[in-house]
């Protein structure tokens, strides 16, 4: 971390001080490096570019944003008590010359070893949370040709190939909606910077279109208390944080501007399941639901939400006011100015593409001469939809069809191929052939991962390093509960309260990535808490 | 400034700690302070709320934003120096209680003292740059009525009434187009918080969208060439000041990321006039103008912009490249990926319906009975269509219509009425009648008289300060022009290079206005400087 400023003298036609890059695929041949393709720029991607050394490998990430996202802090922006820079790492920061292109795996031809890139920097704002398409209309499917009256929006960005030596898989997966109805359309998410943007307006905007005088055209109190209900659905650590954090923020800086309307705001949880924060055990539950009810945070556990649509009128198309249809209440529908969204994952659909696609050579290991002449794919897990992976994080691989869908068929899988050069980790793997139990799809696992494949590959052919299989160690988990209190748990011990709190924000502030925001963060919470979070809406 | 943290303990549903405030109409009686509506939350509106003393004068703001932008620094956030927020002051945190409507004043009626809000808040990031509407297309004049088929982005805002004692008129100009085509569709201003964030997007996915490898689908080197050619129009310090802080970005931060890109970038600032920057004299101007050649940005001069638009094909589509055409050029368009627009302003459209509102009493002061009879108006300036002040920043009236244009008829509103009660301050007023020449329409001269004027109506009826009438002290001018050199003149002195660089910060720390911000620019000034500029796109 030099000081940049000293080279400021220089004029802007400048010749670069650090060696060329490997911008272009002509440029592969100056160092006999090895090239890594690293798919997705998150907990795994990101983790595994900043621990793979740069003088092995030339590195190049493919991801549809151009940083990473510290996410664990991600509610704490949409609430403005951080800046959304200061949990936000630029791939193109990372140190020793990292090649970036921004975009979309759209394919992988596995046996050419080459990537289909569908380009996204023209979308000047791609920093919201990526839902795959919905099924297409039935007038597109019955082959009628689309005049060109509604370009920019539909048109896709430019294609480029890549190609690489080794690929690592780490493109996360997606969010979870059951296909209900309206939830694409009209709830909010909260898995990147974008996102959380959008739900600071959204909040800052409620209380400001509350706050005018009654008049003739103006909302009732009624009115109000629905916009003012902010509805979370998902009790998981994301979900309870999001509410904890907005908790802190209207009565620390929303209720001295807007007292007429604190009496008028609510906040509640949804979940499907008899119990929010199922991983925690059932004291500290305990009580992260008795802190919550002091907060007057409602949460509903076993609630089925079943559509959201906006309200009638204008109420909805002025106001955004939301209609949330919950199977407990019947046809009660429950207002709410602003649905949050964080429930489940589900799979990327790169992953069903890429195990459909027939693979040229077994490549097993050891090779096993009953496999070469059957088709050959990679191996998708049932369940979730992920690709299954050994011990060492390579993707492994089935001679049955993706497409025969009896259980069965799955067993014809155990001789242990996998795909050479091709890794898979975080959310979009699924480890098997281990005595743990799945492993969970959170940043602890995906950053695990992503520090052992690394460190496997800079160790080259090492045999102590290499023969070492991945284990998961349990961390711990950590949430924040509001009003400075948070739980912990570990195998190790339990915290609860401010004690945990501290726990929280110096976990937090040791893991958080670069020296920059390393700096930066602990000065925003002073400023927050000194002079308020920031509440301006841009 | 208190500790707030200290009273976090509290929970949702507090009672507020402070008096209750003038949210609504009803409650004006419970103290008999006067109540001053301030239309507009820039350096005249905000500059004198925060002036103003709330134990004399009840204050409420009604102003499209929520926030005041501290304007100097637009710049440095449009290249990620400075955080956003760090530029902005919400006019709720305004100390002492201040009532705020976010909306447009629509219209006022002068003589039953209310006005007619149209409220924005609903539109959730409210920050650009106003443009006045355009002439409505002739189909929607014809008089058919428009089905419900397009509705929330047409549909205006909730409307509500808000009454005053005094009224001070501080909603400022807009910028002028000069009705050339494609500019307000096609260009970007920087003017407000939001525009700044639009400009840093583009910058920055400019640089990706050129960064990818060639392909049989990309771009070739002549394309990048004009998306990477930044062309600023209008040579003021505006216009200076973002092409010197771009050219900063580009050398210290996007070079070293895009060493291929670098002989592709081109920075042109263009103006109709024969010297950019001209309220500097020559020798300042001269400095600027060989700091720019050194730096590689060009300036031309006596060029006129004639239209704006795409580019043809994908390359205008999907990039987003667009077409200058310049009258010296004849038809070879400049090609460009960016154009900032920062040339001149015209006058808010309800000044103009204002003037052409009849009043009732000519309230004038004196009285002059010769005026009672006549129609009796607001004095509008017929070069710039501001309202005409006197010398204490009031409201003047004439008896001519507004829609008689002879030259003559301003003449005979040389009888000094003025409107009680209605005041008029920063770029949409004109003070007549006094020694000096025209004053500027800058943050300068707006602040000067928000001061002023707010300091008038704290001292009452006090002789001393009620008598003296305003007077514009010219503190002098700073322009930054990248490298970290800035030009300084004012009447006492000049200054050029490092010196006006040291001076140029150090005045925008000093004016820079909250504690919060006092210490955040700072911060980042020496974030920016040890780690580089924000470059992560969201």
């Amino acid at each position: 971390m030099s000081l940049r400023g000293l080279t400021r003298g220089r004029q802007l036609v400048i010749r670069s001080h650090t060696p060329t890059r490997g911008f272009s695929l002509a440029k592969n041949n100056d160092t006999r490096r090895e090239r890594v393709v690293i798919l997705g720029s998150g907990w795994a991607g990101y983790g595994f570019a900043r621990t793979l050394d740069p003088a092995k490998y030339e590195r190049v990430i493919i991801s549809p944003r151009s940083y990473f996202v510290f996410t664990p802090l991600l509610a704490s922006t949409a609430v403005g008590t951080l800046e959304f820079r200061s949990i936000l790492e630029p791939v193109r920061r990372l140190p020793g010359n990292v090649g970036f292109y921004q975009g979309w795996a759209d394919d992988i031809d596995l046996n050419r070893k080459t990537i289909r890139v569908e380009t996204n920097a023209a979308e000047e704002a791609a920093s919201k949370t990526i839902l795959p398409g919905p099924s297409p209309p039935p007038s597109e499917t019955a082959g009628l040709e689309k005049t060109a009256s509604a370009p920019a929006k539909s048109a896709k960005g430019d294609l480029i190939d890549i190609s690489y030596d080794k690929l690592v898989i780490a493109c996360g997966a997606y969010s979870q909606t059951f296909g209900i109805e309206g939830v694409r359309e009209h709830a909010h998410f909260l898995r990147d910077i974008g996102d959380a943007r959008r739900i600071r307006l959204r909040v800052l905007s409620l209380f400001e279109q509350c706050s005018y005088p009654r008049g003739s055209d103006h909302l009732s109190d009624a009115d109000k208390r629905q916009l003012l209900h902010f509805a979370i659905v998902g009790g998981g650590p994301t979900g309870i944080e999001f509410a904890a954090e907005l908790h802190d923020l209207i009565r620390d800086d929303l209720a001295p501007m807007y007292p007429d309307l604190v009496p008028l705001v609510s906040i509640t949880v949804y979940d499907v399941a008899p119990k929010v924060l199922p991983m925690f055990d059932q004291a500290l539950s305990k009580y992260a639901m008795d802190t919550f009810a002091r907060q007057s945070i409602r949460v509903k556990t076993e609630h089925h939400l079943q559509r959201l649509r906006p309200a009638d009128g204008e109420f909805g198309r002025r106001h955004g006011a939301l209609k949330i249809k919950i199977a407990e209440y019947g046809d009660n529908e429950v207002g709410a100015g602003l649905v949050v969204w964080s429930t489940g994952l589900m799979a990327n659909p790169l992953m069903a593409k890429l195990a459909a696609q027939e693979l040229a050579s077994p490549g097993p290991n050891p090779p096993t001469p009953t496999t070469a002449t059957s088709p050959h794919h990679l191996l998708l897990d049932p369940r979730t939809g992920g690709i299954v992976t050994d011990a060492y994080l390579r993707a492994r691989t089935s001679t049955t069809t993706p497409s025969s869908k009896s259980p069965s068929s799955s067993s014809s899988s155990n001789n242990n191929s996998i795909l050479e050069d091709v890794y898979v980790i975080g959310d979009c793997a699924v480890l098997k052939n281990q005595p743990q139990t799945a492993l969970p799809q959170t940043a602890q696992v995906a950053s695990q991962q992503a520090s052992h494949l690394a460190k496997r590959l800079n160790a080259g052919g090492a045999p102590a390093v290499a023969a070492k299989p991945f284990r998961f160690r349990n961390w711990g988990t950590l949430t924040y509960l509001g009003g400075w209190k948070a739980i912990h748990q570990s195998e190790a011990d339990q915290l609860r309260g401010w004690v945990a709190w501290v726990v929280w924000r110096g976990a937090y502030l040791t893991k958080s990535m670069s020296v920059r925001n390393k700096l930066l963060v602990p000065v925003y919470w002073m400023v927050s808490w000194l002079f308020g979070r920031g509440i301006s809406r841009f």
